[in-house]
């Protein structure tokens, strides 16, 4: 693991896939302009409105993919590893919910599809997403020389059981593209992110869309980047805005010293196992 | 389940166990007189100061504990279900920190021996409960006409398996006595309570001991009881004082429903098991 900084865009997406991908592309060259920076993320569903029709209308092949290869080419060429957030993916006739993480080569080493499908009925709120979309099967974890980076998408956050898995895999950093919306948001967003980042340990970056108003689904905003102390090192509000914040192995190393939680599980009386 | 109201007592511990007996016993006849009171609830280790010589002085063996017989007697007399948070029990010559749960007939129907020591090293606070104390080995939920009622105690609350066990144990309420300090409490009190409730979506009250000055280790105080959405329904600050709220069935269901976590759980994919 190294130090660095990780910037995280809080962007707004619209209703038209090449204009997210061009806005992505230029809030990627302006948080890369920081030279430290080596890691940048992108929001859940950051090339489409968050609707099921948006994700037919938008949903690639990983091969045939403007937006991949687009996101494939600027880490290349900025030189960074880039989490472009999640993308409507199509695969044997499914769509999935598609976070990649790509290395400074251009080179995608690691995909999650996300794993828990937002199947909610508030009184304020229902989304049904497995109408569209088909959850992935697999729990994501890869080696890089930032560290051990794991990859989780929205309401995989509700899960404590994937969580303990990734702690068990030894990630460092947990990327969550995301993207609660007014209802969940105020209730349960800070308070779910901070306490996953406690019990693993990990820093974990939270990017959301930023809170635009839009006829299909309004995301609450307010990313940030937690360290493992549960501390909000940097937090957006509504609109749209890159935060930045250090990445250093001596934070996670002196929390892990300090209340060593990871070394005090009970796996004489318990375990989570991955099947 | 049925309805009712908790009293919730954050009471100032004192360097005396008869003193923290007769103390709490008139914290508890108070709640009681509010006549929706069916269960109330007292901090971790409420008969003794948080240190090691002293778990050591007061640790009774429960045959012969005057901390225990006076409980069960109050609970009888009173007819209602006590949760005398926590006392150092002596067993065997070693030494437990020990929550009971007591009926309105006096009966002790759960008793939970902390499951995870505090062993902790951070700047500003050092703490090695495993020098005097034993860890418990069981998970502790017991099904009562109040509810599913599951027991856990301070450190144990930074272990989410233990957590998505008790839930898997169909627990409504999970009474948590604590005593969180003046480094972790500002850091993790609110946000892990929070979380375990959201996670189980089941009632979690916090019980902890007044923050009041002392020579040996002071408690965060902020007892608080939280909604399964993760909604504190009534909060202590530092000082000694009761806290009540209403626990229904009808808020449970609607959180389950609106939001089925329980049920979108992958058990395909992971699992937590006890051993």
């Amino acid at each position: 693991m190294q130090d660095f900084k990780i910037g995280t865009c809080q962007m707004n997406v619209v209703d038209n896939k090449n204009e997210n991908i061009q806005h992505a592309t230029q809030l990627i060259r302006k948080a890369a302009e920081n030279r430290d920076v080596k890691l940048i993320t992108l929001p859940e569903m950051f090339n489409t409105p968050y609707t099921h029709d948006k994700f037919i209308q938008n949903a690639e092949k990983q091969d045939e993919s403007i937006t991949v290869n687009t996101m494939c080419q600027l880490a290349s060429e900025l030189e960074i590893y880039l989490q472009p957030g999640s993308i409507p993916e199509l695969s044997d006739d499914k769509i999935y919910n598609t976070a990649y993480l790509i290395n400074p080569s251009g080179e995608i080493i690691a995909k999650h599809r996300k794993m828990h499908m937002f199947d909610i009925n508030t009184p304020t709120m229902k989304f049904t997403e497995s109408d569209t979309l088909s959850a992935g099967n697999n729990i994501t974890t890869i080696k890089t020389d930032l560290g051990v980076i794991s990859l989780a998408i929205c309401y995989d956050v509700r899960f404590p059981e994937l969580w303990s898995l990734m702690s068990q895999n030894k990630s460092d950093i947990i990327l969550l593209p995301a993207a609660f919306n007014l209802t969940t948001g105020p209730l349960h967003w800070e308070t779910l992110i901070r306490t996953r980042a406690i019990d693993t340990q990990a820093y974990v970056i939270a990017t959301s869309p930023s809170q635009i108003e839009n006829p299909y689904y309004i995301a609450w905003g307010h990313s940030m980047i937690v360290d493992p102390w549960g501390s909000i090192l940097a937090g957006a509000n509504k609109k749209e805005e890159i935060i930045y914040a250090d990445i250093t192995k001596d934070k996670i190393d002196s929390v892990r010293m300090q209340i060593p939680v990871l070394k005090h599980r009970r796996t004489d009386i318990y375990e989570t196992i991955e099947k």
